[in-house]
C-alpha cells in the first residue's frame, strides 16, 4: 500500500482527515474547455483506448482544481468493448448496442475478460500515478454488474427498462449467468486498476434505482455483495465506494452489499443516511450539480448546505449527487472545491 | 354528490368495496389499437379539443376492461396551452415550448385561466358521464404546479431540471408567483370537471421526485398544500390522488399537502408506505409497467405480489406505478384487471 493520498484513504475509513477531501464525477469532462480541446468530436472509446490521451485527461481537473482524488478517465462500457460485445458511445445518446442482449445463447458473446484486453487501462493508470502528487488518490471505476446489464440488455439508455426486467423475471437462470459475467469481468477490471496503481475504486450501479427493493435484493444484491467481496479479498487496502442515482429506496440493500464508502445523491441527506445506516456510515456527496449551474451564490450555498449535514463528521468525502454537467462554469468548481477546503474538520 | 361510483369511493375512504377497484394511468392511449385508429397521427391537443372524439377515447379502455373508472383524456399542458402560453405537445418528444419561462416578466404571459378557455374539457366530461355506467367513476386531472413549471421553465423534457432550479434558487420570488398562478389554474380546471361531472381527480406532480425534500418543501409543498385546500373547500365530495414518480423519498412530503389518496410507484412498498404513515392510508398502485410488458405469468404474479402487499386493506386502489406502456398487450391488462376483481377483499 502506498503512503499517500492520506486525506482521501484516513476519510474513507471514518478517521479524521486534515480537510474534507472533494472530487466530483466526471471531473474529467466537457465541462473543461481544455478537455474540449483534447477531445475534439472523436468516439470517447477512441480516447480512452489512448493512454497518454487518457492520462491527460485524467489529469486536467486535478491541475485546474486541486482536488483531492483523480478519477479514471474510462467509462462503463469499456469492460464489454474490449472483449468484442459490439457496443459504442454514440455522441448525445450513449452507449448503444447492434444486437442487444436477450436471450441465453447471446451471454456466450460476452466473454471473460482478460487483463490483455484493457492493457490499455493499466498504462493509463500508470501514466496518471507517475504524474500525481503523492497524496492526491486515484480512482479507478467500473459499472456494477446490473447497470451494464441494462445496456447490454436494453441496447441504448432507457427510461423503462422494460427488456432487462423482463429477462430477469422470464428466463432466472440466464439472468444470474449474465450477472455472474459482468461481476467476473468488473472484479478484473477494478482489480487491473489497483494493481496498476489505483488507490480506491467507485462502483457505478447508476441505474438500479429503477427496481424495487424485493427486485434488487434477488436479482441483483446477491452479485454486487460477491463483488465487494472479491475486491476486499484481492485489494483489501483500497476501499471501494458504492453509488447510484435515485436509490434512496436502496439505501440500506445498497450498503449490505458490502461497499465501505456509501455514494450519495442529494435525494438522500446525509443526516438521514447515517441515521438509517448507522452513525459511523462513511458517505460520499451530495451537491446537485443543478445548482452548480444557478451560479456561484447558489452553489457555495448549497455546498455550505452538504457540509452543515455532516456536521464536521470525519468520514465524508465531498462530491456532487451525480455528474458534473456540460454546462458547469469551471470557476464555480472551483469556489466549491475552496469552500470544502476551508471547512472545520471535527 | 352522485350515488354511483360505490366501489371507487368507498375505497378512497378507506371503505370496504364490493371488489378492489382498479384503473389504470394512461389507460386511453397508444397501447390500444382502437386507440391507434381513432387518434392517426395528428397533435395529441387537437384531440384533447375535440370532445366528441376525447370522451371516445376516454370511454375505450372502460369497454375493453371494464375497469372501475374512467380518466379524462386530456394532458397537464392543456391549462396552459388554453391561455395560449405556445406550448405544444410534440410526438415522440413530450411537451415543447416555443419560448421558455425565465424570468420574472415571463410571469405575465400566463394569465390566469377562466372556464371558457376550457369549455371543451367540460363538455368531454358530460359527454363522458353520459355515457359511462353509474358505477364507473369519472376521473379528472391536472399537473401540480411544480411539474408544469418544470415544463415551461425548461421548455422541454428535461433529466436535469436545472432552469427550473435555477429559478427558485435565484428568484425566489418570481419563483411562488408562478407557482401561484399554476394553483389556480390548476384549482379551476379541477373544478370544472367536477362541476361537469368527474367523481374525483389525480394530481400529477409526475417530476417532483428530481428535488432534495427540503427544496420540495419550501418551494412546492406550500402550493400543493394550498390546491388541496381549495379543493376540499369547492368540491368537498370529490376525494383527490396524489403521484409522482420516484418520489419515495418525499412520501411523508407528498401525505402532508393534503391528498386523500396516496398515488405510489412501485419502488415504495404499500406495506412501507402504511407503516410510515399510518395504517389508515388510503393508497393507488402499484404494478410495474414495464412488468406488464413481460407476459401474462409476469404481469399476474406481479399484480399478486400487489394484491399481497394490500393485504385486503380496504384502502387500495389497484393501479400501475405509472403510465400504461405503448408496448402493452391488452389482453395481459385483461387478465391483470380479471385478477384484481377476483380477488377477495377484506
Amino acid at each position: 500500500m502506498r503512503s499517500g493520498a492520506t486525506n482521501f484513504l484516513a476519510a474513507t475509513a471514518g478517521k479524521r482527515p486534515d480537510r474534507t477531501p472533494v472530487w466530483y464525477m466526471r471531473q474529467a469532462g466537457r465541462h473543461l474547455p481544455e478537455y474540449r480541446r483534447l477531445r475534439g468530436d472523436g468516439s470517447i472509446l477512441e480516447a480512452i483506448a489512448r493512454p497518454e490521451v487518457a492520462a491527460e485527461i485524467t489529469l486536467q481537473p486535478v491541475r485546474r482544481y486541486g482536488v483531492d482524488a483523480a478519477v479514471l478517465f474510462s467509462d462503463i462500457v469499456v469492460p464489454a468493448h474490449a472483449v468484442g460485445f459490439g457496443i459504442d458511445v454514440r455522441p448525445g445518446v450513449g452507449p448503444v448496442v447492434e444486437e442487444p442482449l436477450r436471450r441465453a445463447s447471446d451471454v456466450d458473446r460476452l466473454r471473460p475478460l482478460t487483463a490483455d484486453d484493457v492493457a490499455h487501462v493499466s498504462d493509463t493508470v500508470k501514466l496518471v500515478r507517475a504524474e500525481l502528487d503523492d497524496d492526491v488518490a486515484l480512482l479507478g471505476f467500473a459499472g456494477a454488474p446490473f447497470t451494464v446489464a441494462s445496456y447490454l440488455v436494453e441496447g441504448r439508455p432507457s427510461r423503462t427498462y422494460e427488456h432487462t426486467k423482463a429477462l430477469m423475471h422470464t428466463d432466472e437462470r440466464t439472468w444470474h449467468t449474465l450477472m455472474e459475467r459482468l461481476t467476473q469481468s468488473a472484479a478484473t477490471f477494478l482489480a487491473l486498476q489497483i494493481e496498476a496503481g489505483a488507490d480506491a475504486f467507485q462502483l457505478f450501479d447508476s441505474w438500479a434505482g429503477a427496481l424495487a427493493q424485493p427486485e434488487y435484493e434477488r436479482f441483483v444484491a446477491p452479485h454486487t455483495r460477491s463483488l465487494f467481496a472479491a475486491m476486499e479479498r484481492r485489494c483489501p487496502d483500497s476501499p471501494g465506494i458504492h453509488f447510484g442515482v435515485g436509490c434512496d429506496h436502496l439505501l440500506e440493500a445498497f450498503k449490505a452489499t458490502g461497499p465501505r464508502v456509501m455514494g450519495l445523491d442529494w435525494r438522500t441527506s446525509i443526516t438521514d443516511a447515517r441515521t438509517r445506516l448507522g452513525d459511523d456510515t462513511v458517505v460520499q456527496g451530495n451537491l446537485d450539480p443543478a445548482l452548480v449551474l444557478a451560479g456561484a451564490d447558489v452553489a457555495l450555498g448549497a455546498a455550505q448546505a452538504v457540509l452543515d449535514d455532516n456536521a464536521g463528521h470525519p468520514g465524508h468525502i465531498f462530491n456532487l449527487g451525480h455528474g458534473v454537467l456540460p454546462g458547469t462554469d469551471p470557476g464555480v468548481l472551483a469556489a466549491v472545491t475552496d469552500l470544502v477546503h476551508e471547512a472545520d474538520v471535527r
